[in-house]
């Protein structure tokens, strides 16, 4: 028998849930499994029902998330071939924010039968997008009563979060919310079913609930937000912190049976898919930018200064590692910007020659685009078809191409769009640095890694030296790192990340050509990013006529019709992201 | 024997000549002809030859031109099953601007051995864009020089047009500068040959040769252009000049031979493609704007009164009728541009069901697109794919999309594209009326009236009642009328007009609730067209970058390189059409 010791990381997506076997000694991935959610993403209908749901609804069924340590924890044991009785740690990082309305024994609100036909009762995934006039309410009063946690935020509490969902709630099924004896993130419901506590975990309730310097928005302010919602944090939501990495505690009866691993295994506190990832790049040190790139990228990066960065998602303290100011940044479109136009804007010869080669369009399109010179198609676009999420935070932005002939080549615009991206990532990086947030090294994990062009098109494009983590489920590595540190096998999660995680450093250097045009044209990208975001109101006048609004926004932000915000989104006007109009 | 008599119209285009035989008493087409010049373009080598030809080359053989009297007139007299003795006369019109150098008895120096392998022996189609510094430089002098023609011409003279023609080739090739007796319209060239006589034609005269009130530019301002180019008018330039719809003489005999009509029968001054085609849709009344839209669109339309208009192509005393001003303005892309869109941006399952539809994709494409409501894709596009003739000038701007997300469709952006095409043609309205003259109505001729979702767009979205002209052979038919003025049957090309062509009064009226939306729409039209066309020279930049150019261009127009206008085109600085930077 081996003396080998082993974690197991859980890693809960959007879709389904992938459990990893990590060996503690080198971070080798010995197996894995995956488990799809049955009931996926609830967008139309309940399940059993025929009612209608609003438009950017997305819930989940919590019990689909209990599948995955059923099955895939101990598939992953059996297909790595290790004795279960050598794992010695499990940690598990979840999408955020994902909030599930509990009973005061974790029971969520749908399984009750009084509940299962109201959809408030079900969790909220984070890409539940309607609570957008909340958080534009929340935004108002935030910003005239000059909340000092705001910035914090770069100045805009998201739809995502928790408050805007708690919020909903209240505003639209009263009984529901009376229900509700807390309001827990998936990523610490999960971590109470396996050790039978419920310990909010420091990195969520940092990033998605607001707790700054120990304490979340007041009752003062909650009370002007919305009367009778102002004991939301003391009734529902405040609770024991945990910092990232410490144990919340032992696998339950109940919980070894689930997963066959031993009864009492240590239990990491809960944590956010793209924070564990930088353990799993052993990149917690300051000025290390992790960017997971899939449909969408994340940037999650530790600090040792605390600056106000505007448009970021948030800094939080101990947010990543517990001692480090945790900086979380996004760009809400990316592999899906590539897949739209894959899908979209691809014409049928193109399609035949790749499929005669055996390429996908991706893969067709990524080569001929890399034997373009920089510069060579003559076009910039705005990365913005899923909206902006850093550093303008505005949904209701949209994508823009710039330079078109009748020259111009899918293949062109393919290049054009993986370049925006690009850009996109260097608007945060240069909006950290010249907040005084250093950025040394930008470090790629995720499903993009993969297209090499785009690898380089980064490093040229950011001008940062660019590393990539090898593993292909790097967040369930990273919580396995964290199940390590739980375990006490390492003193700490940078010791645990320093041993088991990895990354190969300067994977792709900027080449000096490249870079200066890159240089040239991200001039163009910054006008026409500050013209359309910054600038005036275009898109989301494009966005109201397309919706048959005939209220009209001008270039102030300011509404001429009502000066309501309930349906303006967050206001973004000339040069600032002030919040304004607010009706008391 | 009928005693019905007819006239013949022969309209020269880009690659081919059509005859077109009409009866006098209303306009009713009998027969028609089609001759395709064998030369075609000659863009890459000249015929028998290896050597590659300079960029943004367009050239054409003269005879080719003959051809069309030899073949497609005596077709389309057959065709109509006429007696040629019936036939009264004959008009003519032409690409323009096109350039034909002659020896003084009109032989086209390509036909002599000696200059039979020197390109600029040849005649310059109208597309011949590679005299853009040429251009540059008479626009540059002229300014400086406040030369009275030049608001005429909107600012700006083409590189199009007669004098950047001739001065390229004196740079470029000095003898066969000096074997020219006389630099030749091809609209008169095929009137000498048909006739005998060499006149030039008021309208040729006036848009493209720069004579204003009975003079061209200065031998001073020829000689500050460039010393030794200073008596190209007094040489090679200056004729008799012919009003339109006179007679320039009768058909010799040889002309008769070819044509198979009879000898001395009436033949009209030359004139212009589209202008004749003001008279086809009897429309020579002022304010009746004619937008002849095919590839590109051009815009003619007499009026009572002489305005400056920022940005027309030119305004001419009697440039298509005699008595009034002629203004023309144009769009350098319209139907290449849905062209362009359709062979690049179509994905292969909307490919499949057109064809399983039996439909072609434009017709497919814009089925769908007509089941949208107005505004409904949430897009605007820029139209200026192929640059931009009027009102910005400025064949370096490019296309433009704003608005895209993961759900724009290729429809939404076909539509988007049709829309931005008039929106350009309002601009060009809007810039007329701003300016003092009158529009009240828009009348449609060409390929692409047949486009009904299109045309109710244009009446929609320009705010106009919309007429069009039913004659699949327009410019023909307005040859034809032209004819008949020459052959004294009416008193006047008008007079012709109202009995030989016609159109559809309100073919297409604006619907109230649409054009409220577009006019909506183009505010951000007209945002988008400032920022872009006036604002910044980003496009300009984007092309540099493109054609690994290193010097760059600021904000304002000026160049930080030189100084030098040889390679920037017409700068376009903020909110004006200024030209910069003389080096005198």
């Amino acid at each position: 028998m081996s003396s080998e010791k082993y974690t197991v990381g859980v890693d809960f997506g959007t879709l389904s849930g992938r459990a990893l076997v990590v060996r503690i000694a080198d971070g080798h991935e010995l197996g894995s499994a995956e488990y799809i959610y049955p009931h996926g993403v609830i967008t139309d209908v309940l399940p059993g029902s025929a009612v209608a749901l609003p438009a950017m609804t997305a819930l989940q069924v919590p019990a689909d998330y209990l599948g995955v340590l059923r099955t895939a924890v101990p598939q992953a044991v059996a297909a790595a071939g290790i004795d279960p009785a050598d794992v010695i740690g499990i940690g598990t990082d979840f999408t955020a924010c994902t909030m599930v309305p509990v009973r005061g024994d974790g029971t969520p609100l749908c399984e009750l039968d009084e509940f299962a036909d109201r959809p408030h009762a079900y969790a909220k995934l984070w890409r539940h997008h309607s609570p957008q006039p909340q958080a534009d309410r929340i935004n108002a009063v935030a910003t005239r009563r000059g909340e000092s946690w705001l910035p914090r935020y770069g100045g805009l509490i998201s739809s995502e979060w928790e408050f805007a969902k708690a919020l909903q709630i209240f505003d639209e099924d009263r009984e529901v919310y009376q229900a509700i004896d807390h309001f827990v993130e998936a990523a610490d419901w999960i971590v109470w079913q396996l050790c039978g506590s419920y310990i909010r975990n420091a990195c969520s309730a940092g990033y998605k609930g607001i707790r700054q310097d120990g304490r979340y928005p007041s009752t003062e302010f909650l009370a002007e937000v919305r009367p009778g919602f102002e004991n939301f944090v003391t009734e529902k939501l405040d609770h024991r912190i945990g910092r990232l990495g410490e144990a919340a505690g032992g696998l339950t009866a109940q919980a070894a049976q689930w997963t066959g691993l031993p009864q009492g295994t240590p239990v990491a506190v809960g944590n956010v898919d793209a924070h564990v990832t930088v353990a799993a790049a052993d990149a917690l040190q300051p000025g290390r930018l992790v960017a997971i790139m899939g449909t969408s990228t994340c940037h999650v990066m530790n600090s040792d200064v605390l600056r106000e960065v505007p448009g970021m998602c948030g800094v939080v303290d101990g947010g990543i590692s517990d001692g480090s100011w945790g900086y979380e940044a996004g760009q809400s479109g990316v592999g899906d910007i590539f897949g739209w136009f894959v899908d979209n804007c691809v014409p049928e010869s193109h399609q035949v020659e790749a499929r005669r080669r055996g390429l996908s369009l991706h893969a067709y399109l990524t080569e001929l685009a890399g034997a373009q010179y920089v510069g060579q198609h003559g076009l910039i676009a705005l990365d913005w078809h899923s909206g902006n999420r850093s550093v303008l935070v505005d949904h209701e932005l949209s994508g823009v191409i710039i330079g078109q002939t009748l020259q111009t080549s899918c293949v062109d615009m393919y290049r054009a769009l993986l370049e925006a991206t690009a850009f996109g990532t260097r608007m945060i990086v240069e909006t950290f640095v010249n907040s005084g947030v250093p950025v040394n090294e930008l470090v790629v994990a995720g499903g993009l890694l993969k297209n090499e062009l785009l690898m380089q098109i980064y490093a040229d494009a950011v001008g940062l030296p660019l590393s990539v983590v090898p593993s292909a489920q790097a967040p369930a590595l990273g919580s396995a790192i964290h199940g390590a540190a739980a375990a006490g096998a390492f003193s700490d999660v940078p010791a645990a990340a320093k041993q088991m995680g990895r990354r190969e450093q300067n994977a792709y250097t900027p080449i000096p050509e490249n870079a200066e045009v890159y240089n040239r044209l991200y001039r163009e990208y910054v006008a026409a990013h500050d013209w359309f975001g910054r600038g005036n109101n275009m898109m989301r006048r494009l966005r109201r006529i397309g919706s048959r609004d005939t209220g009209s926004l001008n270039d102030s932000g300011s509404l001429n019709d009502s000066g309501s915000l309930n349906d303006s989104g967050s206001p973004n006007g000339s040069g600032s992201r002030n919040t304004v109009g607010v009706s008391a």
